[in-house]
């Protein structure tokens, strides 16, 4: 079957979405109309690129990715199986040899990962008193869900991520190590650490990316520590303010990058739903960024090319920051 | 267990290695030092950085690389299967829900693939006389090879690729929709299309990318066409001209990036062993270059991040090119 | 983990199902209890066990099921994919090499199948007037379905089937080399075939295994034409036959043993729903009589034991036929 | 491609090997012939299976494997991952829903397993001085090992094992709860417990099925002592009396069914190349005799079709025992 084949169909069931998306909790929300797929990659604009590339003073890269490894801290029942499908004889009079490798996993979900808009959604009670399995601008369950993949809202409708970048370090800001596990990270913690850096509030500009350290990836080789019962991380009062300031893309070097148990008992993360069902901003989870802070790089170019996997939910990523 | 007690046993077989180096054939070939894994990569320096960004004119990002996609074409006996592992039920008093996926496939030899060294090797003949099964670097399948990944040139040492990127446009220069099923690309095509485009060969700076556009691209949704028994491609002429000039990295619009079945009978893959075991260059295949090559846009800073899947020969990149 | 913990936490939605089962249409359908996962495969008694090997008279083993291998006829989007993990280098004074195999598949859903309990239900109305997305014996998808598998009607509750078999040679009664595609098998043919071989239906006992030879194994290896678009099989008349006879499993040589399309336009495999979702009776898939069929041997020891991957919709199989 | 295609390619070297045999030191070991890949199945005739039959006497079916699920032990680096692939919407008339499930995992070697005598061989010095890597009936590493999968050896040429089964009952013989780890079972043992059960030794014939209880299945559900550095087991003195009883297949309640570490330093799992690599008798690991024991059913029919995965080195596999 032609692949074209296959597009026509997939694009189907959005004739009628589109016809009711005025409905929907979301509207205005997705300011890119009740079609858009893209989210908050659409602010990343030629110009905006342009603009981030003047942060490069160095050319020097961090990377604030982490190794996909065996081992690694896994959420929930996730797994990751790499096995080697190597060399048997050689072939050809050259003598050629060559390996292959195939992956078993929750490939964009596992490690350094980009939750995309297929992720974390809600049932949520519309105007008509309906209750509705939605995800970001409003695209539904049976909209969206197949057994090889999402119809709707996969990754690979998602602009590769070019922007300015801005580090927001807690733990040098509260004078610690790494935050403690269950802390929320206040507004009045963000606004600190910033003044501290030097970098004015107002000049979150929409389209940036703002990444938050919280020293956790310290524990990236102990897992049973890292994956822990509790963890630091912004809670929905800094999700709005996010949302307010027109980021595109928010990440942390925790495995959820938000206090987790949210303090406000039921709630289970609420942060992922503020960002991305309701407004569709990113979220980048398992980075590290203890070299940036080390060297007290808080602004640069940030880099994040998700893997276009059709369907997929979200995607590895081997995110840069270039000074 | 630890990680890094993982790391101090995949170690070990280093040591071994780096006391008999001198003797392999790679020598001085492997200028990085007889312990290197990154290859060509090392010349992408903070300074050639600089450099690439000021390429930028635009901001316009292009992207060349495919959607990973269930009916891709796909090469030899690789498979790639996406499923969705979906949103059960509603959780917590803000009824969350999220979807995963789940991938199996040879994550880093499908759809647009960047080949790490530790994909292609050959069975060598030492000065010693004694026949190798060596890839880059003389590393031997011996020290490489576990089935849980490559213990050595995975892909992991590779640094991310932001460089200069250069398209040599061959079907436009020579006056065809695209090249045909085993034509190979002399040296003279490539200067001749570089001179049509206005660049000169001179300007090919040690670490830049240099892409060959085919026209194969305009196959990919007929899988059997774009996989077919003949395709253009460079030999191991243009190999070697790549190698002089330096270049980090290499790719095209075809499977393989080089001209099949080989002119010369018996050759497997030469360009292959050409750029990545005797020279540490990277190759980048099923790349589509249709819109660059209509804006006629044949210099751009080119963004490539392999993914660290530990131990894998490859990975899947979303490789762009910006204006 | 201990696995106990796990197990009594997949248990606790039983006593909410438990309470409220008299209300379902399956009652008493069910005829085993509410609480029952095991269907048809009751019926298969100590005593029945000592009957069905009285059938055996030279101890003469037919293979009835498919050798599982790449490129077999797969249905819908399912993937079949092995790879060999293997030997690397000797260990041990003893130099010992190993090889495992990695496979990734639709495991109980590919090649000869065994159709669980979990594998097809249906959304029905109640007589309370609710819509119930259910299986066998009113377990709902809220009730089963969890990522990492079924939390009930796992493959792993059904009994092994060591049973007496009898095999309905359809061809040979009609006189054809296999059945058409699209035809459907009456309950006068199947009664005219088992009369032609000379077993009288009421020899049909609680707790047999019927099968049902189309001729379309003949097909196997070209896959295309297996999978066609039109396949023979039994339909609603046969399977309510079925179920009266009380048997435990029935099977045939094509990918869903039942006909299809269905000629009441709209019904989607209605003989599944029938035997599995009303009646738990069970279903296998693309088995093979040819052998069988040219020995007359129609009567038999019939053997498969479903491998119990706990939470699966279905197992591969190697059922038998033993004289 | 039509399968048969494949087949011939499949075959293609097994003519060259068939010229070789006399020269391998297996000769005359494998007594079915140098092309013989099916061993000690071959045992297994239609008249050892009616004698086995005539062992049942009640119709009591003993499931002696255990089930496959998360969490499980697992040995050295594999892994076992089962997923959900579910009902999404209902089709058709009659409101179709239907699961599916996907599993990626060394499915031949995890949970109860059937080794196949592609599974252990070792690298073995012939008369004529080299040093070959060879399997059962001299087959090399070079002439069965592909990507995807063996092409000799596979586990599809196993007959279906329907024989008599024998329980060594070594923990009720010793009056232990379980055997210890690191203990190794000597012919003394089995002798002794043989007549405390009231089998003759000379009772056990070619084509038999002998199994050991080591009581270690009480360990399963804590996979860490289960898996523990220390396991009891039978050694080489055992396995060669299994050779000369010409049984055909053994098994135990533990993950290799061999002592480990073996008392003679150096040496790695001889057991397997004992009884697989030099004569074709077939390991399972990871039963479960508990209730054969706790009823004193030392002798019965013992059921086990191991899965026909074209090219596998084992199988999961649900194992019977019917008195």
């Amino acid at each position: 079957m032609k692949i074209t084949t296959l597009l026509l169909a997939a694009l189907l069931p959005l004739a009628a979405h589109g016809q009711t998306r005025e409905a929907g909790p979301w509207w205005p929300n997705a300011e890119w109309g009740p079609m858009d797929q893209a989210g908050a990659s659409n602010r990343i604009t030629a110009e905006k690129i342009l603009q981030a590339l003047t942060v490069v003073q160095t050319g020097r890269v961090y990377e604030i990715g982490q190794v996909y490894e065996r081992g690694m801290p896994l959420g929930g029942t996730r797994d990751y199986a790499l096995r080697l499908v190597p060399a048997i004889e050689p072939t050809g009079s050259n003598r050629v040899l060559y390996n292959d490798e195939f992956l078993s996993a929750e490939v964009g979900q596992v490690g350094t990962q980009f939750d995309g808009l297929g992720h974390v959604g809600g049932e949520v009670r519309y105007a008509d008193g309906t209750l509705n399995r939605v995800f970001y601008n409003g695209f539904t369950t049976a909209e969206m869900n197949a057994g090889t993949g999402l119809r709707q809202l996969g990754i690979e409708h998602i602009k590769p991520l070019i922007t300015r970048g801005v580090l927001v370090d807690l733990p040098t800001y509260k004078g610690v190590q790494r935050l403690e596990g269950g802390y929320e990270v206040t507004l009045a913690d963000v606004r600190g650490a910033l003044q501290r850096q030097g970098i004015a509030e107002s000049s979150i500009m929409p389209g940036d990316a703002v990444l938050f350290r919280y020293g956790w990836a310290q524990l990236w080789t102990t897992p049973a520590a890292y994956m822990g019962a509790a963890l630091p991380g912004i809670g929905v009062e800094v999700a709005r303010w996010l949302v307010e300031r027109k980021v595109t893309v928010t990440g942390g070097d925790t495995s959820t990058n938000e206090v987790s148990p949210n303090p406000t008992r039921g709630l289970v993360i609420p942060v992922h739903q503020e960002l991305m069902m309701k407004s569709g901003i990113f979220n980048i989870e398992n980075l590290t960024f203890e070299e940036l802070a080390a060297d007290r790089a808080y602004e640069f170019l940030f880099v994040a090319t998700p893997i276009r996997f059709k369907g997929a939910t979200g995607s590895p990523l081997r995110p840069l920051a270039i000074r």
